[in-house]
């Protein structure tokens, strides 16, 4: 999944992809909109590669996908088309992405044919959707030979309307929908309660920074679901998956952001060495909210287009210090060197490992690393 | 237009898109397919700085468009839909193809708007489609900013199924489809009466030569008629723009072809110095044919699903030397480049413009350098 903060990059041939990535921070700009995308390419520390973390939660999802699918999708509501169109939002590179759809093709697939309608079996079109920043190249270039749908790429942010309305049957998400469409001003405005000063989230910060987080993820969200109810044709499905905070467990005892704020301690253990300024890290936030289940469902039905279907927790087992330190590199990466130059990468992620292998045996995830899985259905109003 | 021999490039973050582009020329599988796009970025040789020579014939064909589309269009023939669906087949980067889908947006909305339909207006979707080595990195981070449609990549060659059924509008495909999907093998098989030793083209070679290229060429046509004759609805339009050999003209006498056989020429000036191998020349064959009307015709007849609405002939202004020089740069540099090695560019399209600046003054592009426009309508059989 890439971000959109709102400013266009461009790429020339003469410049590598990662050159191209802008990230505009500006202390009285922090409002505006920037882009920035997954790792692209092939490379080490390419999102393609480091993807493992996500992919676990894909394969659970898809066992509730396919049961969503059987049990819950109704095929007589849909309109009469040869075509049955799936995309996926915030699909970065492959291959989670290409598991994921291939997973909804085949469950439509044989529904079809469980219900004695393989006369009729449509023609899949899937759309791959990223910022444009994302590198679609990349995509493309490795989508699946042997693949029984038409690929299409989308560019632009899930954020706001990208097909026409009522023209989408089933839409994925995968731990996309979590990263905030931009940095709320206030968290770099050092007159403000929630100048978040010294940190770079807000699960230790005061009450306001997480406010601010909160109430920038419930609009974006409302955005977000908005948009898709137009794109949705009534009776299509939406499969949303999310890391989350369980209910009732503090913000600052969530696996992701423990990990986030030891991130933070290795920024600060940077800037001690006088690599980069505290001011740097007094205006860096990492745009990711992860939200209450109770806040997730508070969001639905304020929103009120979409009936749950399915709505279960994934559990995860605790990933290897070395394995999530490249994981957290291959999203957060372009955003940290956009910001603090590409010179501190890897003796920040080298600090990151040592951190975790220190802390990983007193941080529990099956209780605090956990992941939400939302089936949701168009409704007819 | 990136062409396709089948060959899956693939991109990597660390190396620049051009060194990913790769042309698969071994003799012995020369009927195998690969893959080599137009110049991508916006550098001094992209495309997209040098394709003004196409764009001259998207300017004219606009207006045929525009005509085509208030005269010939009927709107009540399709069902009733929220999208309108336009496809360019074959759009390299922008401009040209931006303005291409613009021009066609404006004239549909101002039928509907025409006809008292204007509550009808539907919603735009914009699908480009070029090869999955065209640089739609490219492509996507320089979209309009202010668009009408939802945009969307599709990555594959034109001459398969890229769309579900009856599900275009409109198609448009501007100095595409003139392209060879392969180069048949004859042509580099040293037993064959087709062998086209010491030349890259058809133009001054034997019969057999240009009846091997004919007779791909026809094949390609068929292949991409009948995708298109599946995915286009009834009633759907279909604009084609080609170079073409007028009848009457020897295909040696074409503009094209002849600078084709000056750019053949260089490559020999290039050998003799011992820069590159005779045998490398033997092996190289521009994969591009220029049908006569005539042929274009029949190749229509003979496919038949679709009507002829509007045929006519777009002249040009004959480029300058350097401009045209930049112009086959751009269109053939990545196709040279990967079968004769990047240092022979700046060297061959020097000696290149220097011919054109020996030979321009003798060759008229009024008679000899002719486009034909085709608009096709989508029979309902």
């Amino acid at each position: 999944m890439a971000m959109d903060f709102g400013y266009q990059a461009t790429s020339s041939s003469s410049s590598s992809f990662k050159e191209t990535i802008h990230i505009y921070f500006r202390e009285r700009e922090m409002a505006e909109l920037a882009i920035f995308p997954m790792n692209g390419g092939s490379g080490l520390h390419s999102y393609g590669r480091n993807s493992t973390f996500q992919r676990k939660g894909v394969e659970l999802a898809a066992e509730l996908i396919n049961k969503g699918i059987a049990e819950k999708l109704d095929l007589s509501k849909f309109p009469s088309s040869k075509a049955f169109r799936v995309a996926d939002l915030g699909c970065s590179v492959g291959p989670n992405t290409f598991l994921a759809v291939e997973n909804i093709v085949d469950s439509v697939e044989l529904k079809y044919k469980r219900q004695g309608l393989g006369y009729l079996l449509p023609e899949f079109q899937v759309f791959f959707n990223d910022h444009a920043s994302n590198d679609f190249n990349q995509l493309f270039t490795t989508l699946p030979q042997k693949r029984r749908y038409y690929a299409t790429g989308v560019p632009g942010s899930f954020h706001d309307r990208l097909f026409p309305a009522s023209s989408l049957h089933f839409v994925h998400s995968s731990y996309a929908a979590q990263w905030l469409s931009r940095i709320p001003k206030e968290l770099v405005d050092k007159t403000s309660p929630a100048w978040n000063k010294g940190r770079i989230h807000y699960s230790n910060s005061a009450i306001e920074v997480r406010k601010s987080y909160e109430a920038q993820f419930y609009n974006d969200m409302q955005r977000f679901l908005n948009a898709r109810a137009h794109e949705i044709l009534r009776g299509g499905m939406m499969a949303l998956i999310l890391p989350v905070c369980p209910n009732g467990t503090p913000h600052s005892q969530v696996f992701l952001n423990k990990t986030t704020e030891l991130l933070g301690l290795c920024l600060l253990d940077v800037a001690k060495r006088g690599i980069i300024s505290e001011e740097e890290i007094d205006s860096f936030n990492q745009p990711q909210y992860n939200a209450t289940f109770e806040q997730v469902e508070e969001i639905l039905d304020r929103n009120g287009c979409f009936s749950i279907e399915i709505m279960e927790t994934l559990p995860f087992e605790k990933p290897s210090p070395m394995v999530f330190s490249s994981v957290l590199r291959a999203g957060l990466g372009p955003l940290i060197e956009r910001h603090f130059g590409p010179e501190i990468l890897d003796e920040l992620f080298d600090l990151l490992c040592k951190r975790f292998e220190d802390s990983f045996s007193i941080i529990d995830p099956e209780e605090t690393n956990v992941s939400l899985f939302v089936l949701l259905k168009r409704k007819a109003i």
